[in-house]
């Protein structure tokens, strides 16, 4: 193999690459990317055995081939090559050795046989369609906080990605939970998805999923399978395994009947529970909310190191309540709010509460109170 | 003890408190910071027994007296609250609770009695003068790196400042080392220092000092005894004890009959360390010099992983040499060169190594070499 590519050009594929690469791992060709040159293009291939992201960048190819190199050390070196550098890549068969060239620069690598590189099975994809970046970023981004941690429930260790009925009509929905908090993002349903399976998109995939959503216009193509999820720019694929378990009914976790409504400026809200939180250091810090008509007194009381209140003028005009929450909950749901106001929808200080923004029902949290 | 203070103003004035108190420690009353109010100007004195810092605002003192708080959760509150905001602090004798109140906020923190709160004994100090911050910031800045980690090579744990006899007369010097490298930093002696005791400014203290740094033609008051060094600028005072032994004698570690000059720029020789350093994952990467006539040859050799080369056009008139730096030693050396080329100045491959900035003698490095 012998390719000549520019320093820009690979420096982004061996950096999507390297990501996917997990820093301890007992099987050291995973530690590799795979790199292959044929025509006038040149692949990496990393994966960890459950996801495997494929780039292609194009190169001068003077001599076909392929073989593994470590994809943290490759990364290092070409991100520190200055920049427009052309960068060749050459192996002599059988010597085991990478050779990078740049400049003056001169590195030698060890390698693994391409042969060995577990290439990820190719699946047979049930269902096909296409969905702009910023439509899928939106859903996944404001819905990801709410992913839980615990591995004993590892069907919640992701994002449910699914068909789903709304008032509208079909509607493409993605929902995370940890049984504390829930969020729930709706989309356009793309042509072609309506008989997609749902499919738990684990954490690392998401994040992974994250750096091809940046261009708001770029069309991106999402194949889905019962066991398998692709997402595909011209350049890059992600290839990842879903979950294998089943997402809870979280239907019956959103509350219907709540009609206390609270309206109140996200950010100022946000700002003020961050305010009142910092006297206490406990982990889970409970946050009281007192709602009185127009007037939300925001309160936290730490016996041993103090206490503190503030008020905040809102639109309330339901009967006196208090409802105390955890106060990250409330700030991470509070920062989803972007466009207009956070409103809240409570029953009693036992109920889950219902967050949206504005009148928008297309993406809804919900959080469960803390006792204060 | 009542005030009313700019939100600015206090938020600088318990910055540098909070940063001096130590995040872990068993005695209560050193998380917190003295707050004492009298005539026009609040006073917040922070310590962790061998630094203190006393730091002056003023402030509106409807009420004179004193107290003492947690200074993580007061900064923490000041620091959240929106600029601009008018802050009061109030306490109500014998309550145990400071208030801080801030348009519609409202924080209750817990407090400690001011009686019990450990003021640095005051000293008499043997030598005054006065130093630009510049001055002072490169004196320190140039030599910190080099300090030594090594908890039983106590007396190695800080910077050594001290009047001492370059060509020129005498100089006010700052020397740090860690046995494999050294850094000797000059500047003009400031007139009534020449008595003054050499002394160990301890790692943290050269921290905190930077802070107070950075206005560069503020005037530095600097008052050093045997036991203790203080500076001040209008507003902050930090009294540090220096540390208790002797700094071994260093001018026989800086090499004087070096004669082979190698002259590099040293921004290129800095960045090609670091990429032919890349294929090593070994904490002490060893980087070797060949030295032949205009032309260094940078080069790391890891078995297991690879090898790295790299060319250099130099300024070198001498015969060929051979010569291994730990990467890291010679990373921090380059970068520590801003104007000019650095100049090497070589002897053999087993003999500590000189580097100073083109022929500037005013800050000169010395590095050991490795085997390689």
């Amino acid at each position: 193999m012998k390719i000549s590519i520019e320093r820009a050009t690979l420096l982004r594929a061996v950096a999507q690459a390297q990501s996917v690469v997990e820093r301890r791992n007992t099987i050291p060709i995973l530690a590799n990317v795979l790199i292959e040159a044929e025509g006038d293009t040149v692949t990496f291939r990393a994966t960890d055995l459950d996801i495997e992201v494929l780039d292609k960048a194009p190169a001068v190819v003077e001599k076909p081939g392929g073989t593994t190199v470590s994809a943290v050390t490759l990364h290092e070196i070409v991100r520190k090559l200055p920049d427009g550098s052309l960068v060749t890549l050459s192996e002599e068969p059988g010597a085991g050795r990478l050779t990078v060239a740049a400049g003056r620069s001169n590195f030698n690598l060890a390698t693994l046989p391409r042969e060995d590189f577990p290439v990820m099975a190719s699946s047979e994809y049930s269902s096909n369609f296409s969905a702009k970046a910023d439509v899928l970023r939106r859903l996944f981004d404001k819905s990801k906080f709410a992913i839980s941690t615990e591995e004993t429930r590892y069907y919640l260790n992701g994002v449910y990605m699914h068909v789903a009925d709304a008032d509208g009509g079909q509607v493409l929905r993605c929902v995370a939970t940890d049984g504390h908090r829930l969020a729930r993002i709706d989309a356009d349903l793309p042509s072609g998805a309506s008989d997609m399976p749902g499919v738990i998109v684990p954490r690392k995939t998401v994040g992974e999923l994250r750096k091809l959503l940046d261009d708001d216009d770029m069309e991106i193509a999402v194949s889905v399978s019962e066991t398998k999820v692709r997402f595909a720019t011209p350049d890059i694929t992600l290839t990842s395994k879903v979950i294998d378990g089943t997402f809870p009914d979280y239907t019956r976790v959103i509350p219907q009947g709540n009609t206390r409504k609270l309206e109140v400026d996200a950010s100022e809200f946000a700002k003020a529970v961050d305010r009142v939180a910092t006297v206490s250091s406990e982990r889970s810090r409970a946050v009281k909310l007192q709602l009185d008509e127009d007037r939300l007194v925001l309160s936290v009381n730490a016996p041993d190191s103090g206490a503190a209140e503030e008020e905040l003028a809102v639109a309330y005009g339901d009967e006196r309540l208090e409802i105390g929450f955890n106060a990250k909950y409330l700030l991470e749901i509070a920062s989803q709010v972007d466009r207009e106001n956070a409103v809240f929808m409570f029953n009693s200080s036992g109920d889950p509460t219902l967050m949206r923004e504005g009148n928008d029902t297309s993406a809804v949290y919900v959080v469960m109170p803390m006792r204060v």
